[in-house]
């Protein structure tokens, strides 16, 4: 399949935007994505090339939803440093991103009670937004914090 | 991205299921997808393979909710023969798919009042139900019918 996938996106990426290293599986296949920190919380963007798109040559559907999902549930990420699975998603959809438009994402946590975390989010590009949503996750399991999580302490030389 | 991917998952597929003709954008990218004709309304189906998986192996939730929002949405395909938006989705989580597992999906119709479809739908892998949700979709623009579209006339020889 990789006879139509155009070059990587890594030009004309906004400043502070690192690639996300997923060597594997689905964020792999729909990638690649990235991942910006600023004012203590995150966004992820990606930008939209020909693999990412629908019939009307717009970013599918799916793979705005695929990134919501994750751009939001990032949150559950950095707070807890646990894998998570998304128990409920409610997607809104505004307005669409055409071949090259720069998307983000982001969100903020309305409630963590109950081991639940509910996420306020939005999909944007540029002025324009494309999605608002919530988002409902839970943290399944603990792992060794990552950097950029708030649990993650860099080795000591 | 060709390394990754295993062997095109023509094994082992369902009776009646025919891979969708997709040859390029998202769709090819996550695909292969397939559909399925039985008693006047379609299913679709995929088999999970690596290329669909998360951290966990098991399949990625934006496969899955790509998935419901193509299986959901065709019926207004089926119906109007028309390019369509996603105008709202509502999605809970209730079980997980695993490496292996065929996933199928499909829905009704609960009403298409103001040029608005909304779509109950499930996805399930066996007995076991995945996916329940609702879809808000809106036909925006009439094409030529497609095979197993209800305006679809087979040409004349």
């Amino acid at each position: 399949m990789s006879d139509d996938i155009a070059a990587p996106a890594e030009f004309d990426i906004p400043e502070g935007y690192v690639a996300l290293d997923w060597r594997r599986g689905f964020v792999r296949q729909v990638g690649p994505l990235y991942r910006r920190q600023a004012k203590g919380a995150y966004t992820m963007g990606f930008r939209v090339e020909d693999h990412h798109t629908n019939g009307m040559t717009n970013a599918h559907g799916g793979m705005l939803m695929t990134f919501a999902d994750m751009a939001w549930g990032h949150i559950v990420s950095v707070e807890t440093s646990s894998y998570w699975v998304t128990v409920r998603l409610t997607l809104d959809f505004l307005s669409s991103a055409r071949i090259g438009d720069w998307v983000e994402g982001g969100g903020e946590v309305l409630s963590s009670e109950d081991a639940l975390y509910i996420i306020r989010g939005r999909i944007w590009c540029g002025d324009r937004t494309l999605i608002t949503g919530t988002g409902v996750f839970k943290p399944i399991q603990r792992r060794d914090p990552r950097p950029g999580e708030k649990a993650f302490q860099a080795p000591s030389g």
